[in-house]
């Protein structure tokens, strides 16, 4: 790494008066790195291991079959949901953790199709999480007439039409880090007629998600990124209460049954959330994410967003002068209202850059093609971080490491 | 536990002559515990507790992002896939390791129905593991003009026609243990132009499965019963090399895309079998099966059969008396070429006789209405336990000690 000097009395004082210092702590970061990638894969609540350990060992070696209910391993994903529904302002009856983001979302955009008639269209942003996009490709290749079409962000709310059976967005972009207004969104397709479905991935756990304030009605998200829930952790998924009945997954496993173990031979769906359970749940990666969700509920929710607010104003002001002398390009949104906890930045070398970075210490990400993506998490990184990281970029950029033939020629697989 | 004398010298010679007798020390089996239920829950390999400890603190905590090169988690589904072909007579091009049991059967329904034109009929038993057939449900419901129809087994070569577009059978029944002749049914339906899905999750890991030899198109599998990969472990899929370019996944999520890193807006399945990848995958979930197969790779897959079928011999041998005196069927095969490893027995009080077996320490299971299944694993079950598990039963029902109030009074929730 390269040496830096102590950061000035102002970062100092500000990690003084944070009220989420100590929760930096519970977690087990490597030393010598600032990690700003907390947005793809969190860092490790240092009750994981432990906790893993005893699902191991005692349970799955000790209590083998018998621990689906002696350890409750069959009320996970409706316990782990209900926790999470206090990260996303639901009920716990509306929230359930299962399978993947993406899997969750062909759930709800099939269920929705189909709870909506003759409308046909799903309508989502040409630059979504590319993957939500190619579950749509895949749910519409199922249905007759059906079409995904694709607004701007700014043209969006007018091309919500007659015929837009669902919306789908990230409210938060996985890029740019621009950031929906839930409510407003909400309001103009209920007037309209469609539904809504939010991918909470870029948001929840990191800035205020309120799913029951702005009337949403479906939500799916990540468990892995600022819930640090494990690599590949269960994902979760939201449908209002209002809705449930009406809301059928094509996905009809054992485990959304009205009665799993009944081994009846026709599925009746149960009749609320679980019904969009599938099949058995992979119980060790459920159970990291738990441990990291109950560390996440200590918190103070809106210390936790004041605090994403305040370490991204301070990255963008300290890269201000970045910026102007060395190329950057802030292409997040300036405010913190219309922004997520995670800052990007256009650069023609991003890619090298990055590399650089990481070399020094820093792990922030890439995104094609031109993004330097840093992502603070507010739960773990102090605003000294934000500091340092600053300024080892200014050092990588005035020493120009990231021209070493090394980063310059090495493939693009990040 | 009921005190019980030493087995005799016959048994006790089995397990000195076990070619695999040195396996069950590898596994951490509870004491005081016969565990029959292996093919409900697979025991914990001793290997396993440090490999996730491994993944947890030094790959995801100390690499953190870094993992998905450095330590190849993004390698891992084709990679795990790769190895359980070699358990199951598949080449590695052909096996990934992905989701539940239940969703990918989805995934090769869906693709089966749209490769099969105007056929649009799935053909299955009526007593067929329910969840295959609840997802059957779903994919029909997905389709216009398509019926799920069921045939007992015995009709049901006879009733695959014009308008089966596929078929769907688990090899190994999971209640009675009936066992299909996997060729010959492969071949009735090729020549009448159905596809055929095996459900291999209670034959795979314990008896012959060869799906070259027998010419096997499509099958899904379980990675936490015999192939002890822990609870929910994820699931795996085979699609024959020949067919894989005609078959397209309707889950279409970015792992399954020819470039999932490349985030290009149109979705481009890869062309071998990761396109049958969707979300990003439970990592820890995924290891700890990757530990339980590298386990069974040690063991010669040929004396794993021999022992399968001597182990549930020598079961239904020592449970003869019992059937006559204490009112049990067999409902499983008599010929091991027509079952798999465990055996199921019928009895009225089966449910109560369960529940006192297993507070008497032989952990059996119980399906509805009234089957008692022992379940022993080649990898792990020694001809003792076998004897014992029978001497124990014996009492159970000298004693009538499943007519006690409190078994007689239980809730049928396991």
């Amino acid at each position: 790494m390269i040496p830096l000097p102590d950061p000035p009395e102002s970062i100092r004082l500000a990690d003084g008066n944070d009220p989420l210092a100590g929760l930096r702590g519970r977690f087990l970061l490597p030393p010598g790195v600032i990690y700003l990638d907390g947005n793809s894969l969190g860092a490790l609540p240092k009750a994981t291991p432990e906790r893993l350990r005893r699902a191991i060992e005692d349970e799955w070696g000790g209590d083998l079959i018998a621990s689906w209910n002696k350890h409750d391993w069959i009320g996970a994903p409706a316990r782990i949901g209900g926790k999470i529904a206090q990260l996303i302002g639901a009920k716990p009856s509306e929230v359930v953790v299962a399978d993947s983001t993406s899997v969750n979302l062909f759930k709800l955009l099939v269920a929705a199709l189909r709870a909506q008639g003759d409308r046909r269209v799903i309508l989502t942003e040409p630059d979504n999480f590319p993957t939500d996009g190619y579950i749509a490709e895949g749910v519409v290749g199922l249905f007759d007439g059906c079409a995904r079409k694709t607004a701007p962000a700014a043209e969006l709310e007018a091309a919500i039409g007659d015929d837009t059976a669902v919306v789908v967005l990230t409210h938060v972009h996985y890029k740019t880090g621009q950031r929906w207004d839930m409510a407003r969104v909400n309001e103009v397709a209920r007037r309209r007629g469609a539904l809504v479905v939010w991918d909470l991935s870029h948001s929840a756990g990191a800035i205020p998600v309120d799913l029951a304030g702005s009337r949403a009605e479906l939500a799916v998200g990540c468990g892995y990124k600022y819930l640090n829930g494990g690599p590949g952790a269960p994902s979760y998924l939201y449908v209002a209460e209002r809705l449930q009945s009406q809301m059928a997954s094509p996905l009809s496993g054992w485990m959304g049954h009205a009665a799993p173990f009944a081994f009846e031979p026709v599925y009746q769906p149960a009749t609320g959330i679980d019904r969009f359970l599938c099949g058995t749940p992979p119980i060790l990666s459920l159970l990291a994410l738990e441990t990291a969700v109950d560390l996440m509920l200590e918190a103070d929710l809106a210390a936790v967003a004041a605090k994403a607010e305040a370490l991204s104003e301070l990255l963008i002001a300290e890269m201000a002068p970045l910026c102007a002398a060395h190329g950057f390009t802030l292409i997040t949104p300036r405010r913190f209202a219309d922004r997520g906890a995670h800052v990007a930045f256009a650069h023609p070398h991003a890619y090298e850059i990055c590399q650089a970075l990481i070399a020094e210490g820093v792990v922030g990400d890439f995104r094609a093609p031109d993004v330097l993506r840093l992502g603070p998490a507010p739960l773990y990184t102090s605003f000294s971080d934000i500091w340092r990281a600053v300024r080892t970029l200014e050092q990588v950029m005035r020493l120009r490491l990231w021209d070493r033939p090394d980063y310059r020629t090495r493939a693009r697989v990040t």
